[in-house]
């Protein structure tokens, strides 16, 4: 099987050169790409459609058709990447018929995101990039153009709970929001939450965990948000629910957290702390809990480091990076937090986000009128790319439970067998 | 509290000139190591007896009394920390009346472990180190000297299914052979064993888990070894219970096997495998599986690199290695085996030792008849090391759950609801 980089060199001289747009060198490289797609798995049946009409076709009933309606489209995808497919799928340059995510697999199972994007892209890139470190002063900003949405946008698609992180499905036929409040269970239980012990959440969104935690579990805890909206809605919440004795969210920097909690937790949260700070969010964790104290880390994570996609990096989630397991228990290890459990929930963050990019289909029409169309294309493109990265891809979703120091009194199996 | 390496250089000039033994200074020494055991742990109640009669004494009522028989026992500890304690236990000129992991907890609690050997001492051991790499040619050499010890031997501390591993406890309360059938049925669960499924089972010991897989979940297998102790008496067991037909040991190296496996497992064979050889291991282990087959490696690990213990690795496990478990998952994602669930059991090894220690004394007589005191005193000191790096020191039992490649048809939760 030929490597897209092969592909490309093969056929497409502008790969490397954007500026001499060859309409038939192009077609050669789409053929090529569609060729290693077919080879890849040779009982897909899809299509690829050209800005002249031509077809290129596999099987009879194809159930995905990628239509490049300009030669642009096309010189983009490939000079660029899944940077150059995600610009041109958002203006409209670039559509997808029938099933994205069968698209999205067949683009996997060809490696098209191993493509590293070019020197002089990077270097496009590079003031993003600079600008995009989260600093304390700059994290704020970063989240702002995901998070500074109107939480009524976010209503359309998440569940009752405002939850914004992978789902737990105990069965996988349960409603979003049981299989939210189970997942929130789940941790809770790994935890061994008790009560009127204090909970520490960093990056606590809408208030989920903390509020499921104080009416289940009875823990006090303070979760902290940088988002203006995500603190008045869950302290808003929590005032309703009558826990403001309880729990209380803060509009501060994990950095700037004070104070000693006996569990910790942080869900959906690390994927934006960025891959410099990664060992400052390991030394605060460890400074915050009691010697001995339970945490867990609830957080999308690769296998092995690869490169970020600049397309989420740059138009979904400015400063993210997707840490990989070596590097979390690496650090982990170096800061005093053996790890005691690690768990895998990729395929339930498939399911979260099938459920979420239906509801948002359902809402499409309301959410044009509230931004535009090429939003929608964009928003749709996030959440449809995610889910076939857990499918397909490389991303996982790692639920890592470990103690600040050694713990010699915990019970000794999962299900809750005390240390007798 | 002061490092060892700093009482050693504020007190002991002989931590890099071994020649010049002052007994001034070496008492000195003494001194300081017992002041930093008790700043560390000031309600501990320890004594420190010297060559001379002089007692040092914390609390009224010592647990543990460690004994310098001579000047050489203190100056061969300084100079070269465990290599020199380990070989003076050995010899007698160093004695521990009383509770010896409580001694070895306190040397945890001041980081003895922490000091490297001087680099004279290094390079002494550098031709066994050269000697102890395990080539397929030398590995065999390198566990004779374990291994190799007659059946007879371990038949005296383990327990009945002759399982040399970390046992898994329900309760704590179970005999050992339930413990390590139980561990046996964790793995087989976690690893999904169905009937007629293909099991390889890379250093298979005396066959337990071969045994065990398929009498209870109809499994046919394979498992290696390189000791040829272990050869006969499993295949011996296998055709006595008649399973001849489903498993089979062979005697070979793990680089040597052939074929393609549904599932995969290796039990506390890995701490042999080398750090250089980690690579080659995992290769072997993504050739030798189907893909999407689960594997389960169980392994004692460290939470992050530190140096090999000299003692055990010249005296115990030459060639051995303790792999981190960072470098464990690296290697697991860069071979194409994305992790899927770690678990710790750390206190069960402890408990398992613990058991293990209590036969071994029981039997101490007789192991004494068959090799002679010194013998019975230096495994007596690995026992005991190994429970109390369990329970205060460096290492953990990692059980680590992998696919070869993506499988999407797992089940959804550990307790085995199925993905529909």
């Amino acid at each position: 099987m030929k490597s897209i980089s092969e592909i490309l060199s093969d056929s497409c001289p502008i790969f490397h050169r954007r500026h001499e747009i060859n309409a038939s060198h192009l077609k050669n490289s789409v053929r090529n790409l569609a060729d290693a797609m077919h080879a890849a798995d040779p009982s897909a049946q899809f299509a690829m459609g050209l800005w002249d009409g031509d077809i290129l076709a596999f099987g009879a009933h194809p159930k995905t058709i990628l239509r490049f309606k300009t030669p642009r489209a096309a010189a983009e995808l490939f000079a660029r990447g899944f940077l150059g497919f995600g610009e041109c799928y958002t203006s409209g340059e670039l559509e997808v018929e029938g099933d994205l995510q069968e698209l999205l697999r067949l683009g996997f199972a060809i490696k098209f995101d191993d493509g590293d994007l070019p020197f002089s892209q990077k270097l496009r890139l590079l003031p993003h990039y600079i600008r995009s470190r989260n600093t304390v002063e700059q994290a704020p900003c970063n989240i702002a153009g995901h998070y500074g949405l109107e939480n009524e946008f976010y209503s359309l698609y998440l569940d009752e709970t405002m939850t914004y992180s992978c789902a737990y499905f105990k069965t996988g036929e349960e409603s979003l929001d049981e299989a939210q409040l189970d997942k929130y269970r789940h941790i809770a239980r790994k935890l061994l939450l008790k009560p009127g012990e204090r909970l520490l959440d960093v990056g606590c969104g809408w208030g989920g965990m903390l509020i499921l935690a104080a009416r289940e579990y009875g823990i006090r805890g303070i979760g902290n948000t940088i988002s203006r909206n995500q603190f008045e809605y869950a302290n808003e919440r929590i005032k309703v629910l009558g826990l403001q004795n309880q729990i209380e969210v803060v509009l501060d920097d994990y950095r700037n957290l004070r104070g000693k909690f006996d569990k910790f937790v942080s869900i959906g949260m690390f994927e934006h702390v960025g891959k410099e700070y990664i060992p400052t969010f390991m030394h605060k964790v460890s400074s915050l809990l009691e010697p001995r104290g339970l945490g867990l880390l609830h957080t999308i994570g690769k296998d092995v480091y690869s490169h970020v996609d600049p397309w989420t990096e740059r138009y979904i989630f400015p400063g993210g990076y997707v840490p990989n397991l070596p590097e979390i228990v690496l650090e982990m290890g170096l800061n005093g937090l053996p790890v005691l459990d690690v768990e895998n929930l990729r395929m339930h963050y498939a399911r979260t986000l099938d459920r979420w990019a239906a509801n948002y289909e359902k809402n499409a029409a309301k959410i044009a009128e509230m931004f535009d169309e090429s939003f929608v294309r964009m928003w749709r493109l996030y959440l449809n790319t995610c889910a076939a990265g857990f499918k397909y891809g490389y991303v996982r979703l790692f639920q890592v439970l470990f103690s600040n120091g050694l713990n010699n009194e915990l019970p000794l199996t999962r299900n809750g067998a005390p240390y007798p």
